[in-house]
């Protein structure tokens, strides 16, 4: 048996948690018990389930101070506003997924009396999703509660209906074990499946977990590298299983002349607070910005923020190798010029901002790569057409972002539909950070952003872990409730058409 | 250039078709092409689309008499009715498609106007379901309409907004380039893009086709065999692409003694009309039935037909020495005795039904290997217990079916339970062969019957090819229509809210 460690990004000092590495016995366990928990779940309603999230929500807010004190030890992010409102997003986010499947338009209930069709008799035919079973869920460093066990990936697992079994991320253990904690007791005290929500300590677990023949399904938020590895554990398996990645993302961000003449500074603010934001450790920050030749005032303005800023903690001492790493990287190899010296003795793994200058015409994989951490590269160009050649290089993201005034979308419209053809989301004139949590969002993107054309934020998040069943001439008491014929509470579509649910009471 | 051959299975006779193997050049030139439909397709509104798919039914409704007669020769089947049907269930599936675009619940439409939240202001965020992009086609032997160049995978690929490249099947290339040429004049006289249907021949053309860059998805029915290989082409690719595999099924039945008493010479006629029609070469043919041990008059009527049978060709040598060659296999390894002695000399691929009996509890994987063709295992048991231990040997597959009587549903809700958890599909009292194309269809399974959660017949065949997309603060002109504040015609939800569209006119 091992144990796990924990490190302070402000002071760099390790610490022993006191946690045991868990064995692979102990995740079978831990499975066997998300397997049972998953055929006991099925007894529930809706209803009991949009209970038990909101008990989960509870249970974490009643666990504030201590939850983000721990966070903020363990992630160098502070305490308020930062992991308060991290906090606050986790259990809205539980809270809304209760309000999504009470009113039940994620179960795509279908029903198709029998009828005459130009084939012959057809046979009654209904349809809605069902669960899958355990869900393992692979948390980021950057999102100690929203990405991580009190995250979107738990929260719409359970939502969907199945028992869900965390990997605790290895840079915030205690965090991870006193989130699991708030939640495991809300559950219990709610009456919940002993199985319904499971942790697992080290990495060694973390691959085990995700062979083990019991669970359905992988929610990954985390680096390219990491997601290989688990998706060769995946192709090792007898039975295959959906691996749901969101990996990586540049988010590049494109500024015309005439945004920079209406309002150069509050671009520089909104930029550099995105940049910057969380130690520049957020999946959406832009990582690249495509600035015009003439901007100097909005260049310059974003330097001055970088120099006058106090040096930040990244999360990990490999986040933190990784970002000087890629700056040199860029520096040598990708003809970037560096318009921010770095700031010399900082504590820990602390940063100061990187700003880099390249011209867009310059632009290739080398100065694309994603650099977690407040690092920008500005690429310079001379007109709009060399952006469009530039993107080539720029890998598919999560967010594209463009700046412009109106009266120029007309002659955008073609370099907006390439943006379209590389992200799951476009963003005009505002900023990508700050993901809204709501019905519509879409946090996703072509490959490599994730490897899946799903969300892991948004109530359709929970598509992910549900599939269709359809019953043939089922006999009325063998139907789940949803799709029984009197049944008005939720949307359904019958024999081709759309009705409303019920008016909520 | 090696030139295509194709052979009558009811002769076994071989003959050049005329047809040149696609090389290397052809499928860049092919998949070039769709790479340039699919940006002209933006232009074209779902109406459009709908007019394009009706126009590609009439198309192959005004070449039926050939084009039955030409799959007639080519796969065995009869003309009539048999791929008469078949070509009314295409045409029928474009027009459902056309009239699901329409409607445009499909697009999952939502917005979330700006807002203050517990987190702070969210803006606005708007997302839909957007095409993908080229998508190649694999049909399957055994529906030379319906799952090929005319089926529901081109359909709803389509119907999404993606050209289209089909993969000719080996089986009946004349089929599918007759096919193709009534859909491609038809999409031509429409007005269509060039590139918005295409197809490759020959096997090294459609290992070229799903390496290629440009193509965004794959569609495929057939073996769990050559869906590997093909899986093992896209995982060399640079960039991952889905593959929807339909692969491979088994369709366990089970009759209950109640059902026997009630219905005994009823469900011998079903159940032998499902396991023979189309010669067994349907991917929901039932391959096992577990009938009770004192069933002897259910099993001697269907050991009675199968004997007075006439031999009908299977679709090709492969599929008719695989057929032998389990058969064999299972008498030799599965302790299963065949009831009926097969007809020897007939003509061509031609085979008589197989029907082999086996005890319930010595059920093991050596025993339900899919055999492709007109063979059913009987499996007695003394009780239900026996079954349900049984279906652990049972791979998962796309339906399971149950014959039982009123007042019997209660008690069997566990081994249901089970079912469920095992298919896509679960049929009382009926057969899971004749699959209704309708709204709510799933025709899927977990693993091995497919690699996906989605059906590849039914209306939400059209979700494997969409993608959601996200506008952020979009100024209104830059939006789809299907997104804009005044679009009324189509369902939405909107603030979390589900509103209809309007109703048709």
């Amino acid at each position: 048996m091992s144990t796990i460690t924990t490190t302070n990004p402000a002071t760099g000092v390790t610490d022993d948690t006191g946690i045991e590495a868990s064995t692979d016995a102990q995740v079978a366990e831990i499975t066997a018990a998300a397997a049972s928990a998953f055929q006991a779940l099925r007894s529930h309603d809706r209803a009991w389930r949009a209970g038990l999230l909101r008990a989960m929500a509870d249970g974490l807010e009643a666990n504030r101070a201590e939850l983000t004190a721990t966070a903020s030890a363990e992630t160098g992010l502070a305490a308020s506003p930062r992991l308060d409102g991290e906090l606050t997003r986790s259990a809205f986010q539980l809270r809304l997924f209760a309000e999504a499947i009470v009113e039940g338009g994620y179960l795509e209930a279908i029903i198709d009396h029998a009828a005459d069709t130009p084939m012959g008799p057809g046979p009654e035919v209904r349809r809605m999703l069902v669960p899958i079973g355990p869900v393992a869920v692979f948390g980021s460093s950057n999102f100690p509660f929203a990405f991580s066990v009190a995250g979107g990936d738990t929260a719409s697992a359970l939502a969907a209906g199945n028992p869900v079994i965390v990997k605790a991320h290895g840079s915030h253990p205690l965090t991870s074990k006193a989130s699991f904690e708030a939640m495991k007791s809300a559950a219990d005290a709610y009456g919940a499946p002993a199985g319904t929500l499971g942790i697992v300590y080290g990495q060694q677990g973390g691959a085990t977990l995700v062979a083990d023949p019991r669970v359905a399904a992988v929610g990954f938020t985390g680096s390219l590298s990491t997601g290989r590895i688990l998706l060769d554990i995946i192709g090792e398996r007898e039975t295959p299983i959906p691996f749901y990645g969101e990996l990586s993302s540049l988010n590049p961000l494109i500024i015309t002349d005439a945004a920079v003449a209406a309002r150069s500074d509050a671009i520089a603010d909104g930029l550099f607070a995105s940049v910057t934001g969380s130690a520049g450790q957020l999946c959406t920050k832009p990582g690249i910005a495509f600035v015009p030749r003439g901007a100097t005032a909005l260049v310059d303005a974003i330097v001055a923020r970088a120099e006058a800023a106090a040096p930040q903690p990244l999360l990990n001492s490999r986040i933190h190798a990784a970002f000087d790493e890629i700056r040199q990287r860029l520096i040598d190899d990708g003809r970037a010029e560096s318009l921010v010296a770095p700031q010399a003795g900082a504590d820990g793994f602390s940063v100061s901002p990187a700003v880099l200058a390249i011209d867009a015409v310059d632009v290739t994989a080398a100065v694309t790569e994603e650099a977690f951490g407040p690092l920008l590269v500005i690429a310079r160009y001379d007109d709009l057409a060399e952006v469009a050649v530039a993107l080539a290089a720029v890998p598919h993201s999560l967010t594209a972002t463009l700046h412009a005034e109106d009266g120029e979308w007309q002659a955008l419209a073609p370099l907006i539909g390439e943006l379209e053809d590389m992200v799951g989301r476009v963003v005009f004139n505002g900023y990508p950070t700050g993901v809204r949590v709501s019905w519509g969002q879409h946090h996703g993107g072509p490959w490599p952003a994730t490897n899946t054309a799903h969300t892991s934020v948004g109530v359709t998040a929970l598509r992910r872990f549900l599939r269709p069943l359809a019953w043939q001439s089922a006999p009325e008491t063998l139907l789940p409730a949803e799709l029984r014929e009197g049944y008005t509470a939720i949307p359904r579509r019958v024999d081709g058409v759309l009705r409303l649910g019920d008016a909520p009471a």
